[in-house]
């Protein structure tokens, strides 16, 4: 099975290229460019390098948030466009879960962070635990949007019923990273930069087995999940705007 | 910090641009193509992506070897003009050290595998251990040339001694899959797609460690290590060539 994975929900552009237990091509940046400069020029480059026959990719993923509210239309636009050219499913994956499998076969308690603004970050508490064929991802708490506090009290609490330390990635790091090294209690440690921000193919590693379990969407279903109302829904909702503007 | 990471010792080519706990981008490919073809345009192609100034690199870190033989050589020579160029420092990191750190924080035996020809693999035996600021890189047996039977009967001894399951990984996977299922005993898992082949941005991750503990070195003196003699110098000791011809 082959897939095309993109991650444009923060920060970092990403593509990856995976054929069953190969990866076949990835590339990640983390610059200053727009996701609408980025991440088809970075399919294209790819597709040339690994001469892709776009013919034979079963299905698309795609991180489908939370993140950047901008982030994630250009992300959900594109796969929406590849998956109706090219008549395959998309496969949606949770930002946070995606995250997390950067640290597959980790034994911490996995604590990715996104910056969601307004005092809140995007969350969430995740493990590994062995199978018969490897680790599979576990969810102690899902994602979520809260105040960094609140999540640094529910990791420790966490950490000390399972006696785990606590690792935190994700671009809310450093952002959060004096906070957290302020009120955090018991062993914690930041993921270092080849683990700490998103990459398509692990978010390929989870839309494999997604697949298999017959949870793929049509390009016509597919939706970003923001999580939290934008900025011109709240302000609508708060009456902060003209009731007859076009927004 | 600022370094440029590339390894084409095996399969897979990888380039990465890392700046303290930023990767700022990273391109791997594993394709039929040479790295004669793929590593220098793809670190052209990160050059343009993040319009990098290369006079604000600090230092190049390779993947010293083991490895192919010929993919050495393409990384050890493209190093070297970079260095030589910059006027930078070489920092080497061992294949497989650099390939365990895949798996940073792993709570398992991490067993890296390249098929090294001849019945036998390059490989080692690692782990990773909590300390103040993370998780460290801790060695249990060293890169080694032996047989894929060798070193399952050392990851089985060591597991059994330490009581942890055993993850394999490398291109010398799908060449001894059989033979591990066949030999192996006591727990064991294989790596999934994101984790299973060389990263250079995992490389960089070492190589930073290594740069802080002086251990760089210039571009004179760095050489690949290929842990074997070739197979030219192999047949001119057994006395197989024509002690006059040049090779």
């Amino acid at each position: 099975m082959k897939i095309i994975a993109l991650d444009s929900s923060g920060l970092v552009a990403s593509v990856a290229i995976v054929e069953d237990d190969n990866l076949i091509a990835e590339y990640n940046v983390q610059y200053k460019k727009t996701h609408s400069q980025t991440i088809l020029p970075m399919l294209d480059e790819l597709k040339k390098m690994v001469e892709l026959d776009l013919g034979t990719v079963d299905a698309v993923a795609i991180s489908k948030g939370p993140g950047s509210f901008t982030g994630l239309r250009i992300g959900s636009a594109t796969v929406k466009g590849l998956a109706q050219a090219l008549d395959i499913p998309v496969i949606e994956v949770g930002t946070l879960e995606g995250l997390a499998c950067n640290l597959y076969g980790s034994s911490s308690l996995i604590c990715p962070l996104m910056d969601a603004r307004r005092g809140q970050v995007y969350t969430g508490l995740y493990g590994f635990e062995k199978n018969d064929t490897g680790f599979k991802l576990v969810t102690h708490l899902s994602e979520r949007a809260v105040s960094i506090e609140e999540i640094i009290d529910e990791a420790v609490i966490k950490g000390r019923e399972t006696g785990q330390d606590v690792i935190f990635l994700g671009d809310g790091v450093p952002v959060f990273k004096n906070v957290i090294k302020e009120k955090m209690s018991g062993p914690y440690s930041f993921a270092p930069a080849h683990m700490n921000r998103q990459r398509a193919a692990a978010f390929a590693h989870l839309a494999m087995d997604y697949y298999k379990e017959g949870k793929a969407v049509s390009c016509f279903d597919h939706a970003p999940e923001y999580l939290r109302l934008s900025q011109a829904e709240r302000e609508r909702n708060e009456g902060k705007r003209n009731k007859g503007s076009a927004y």
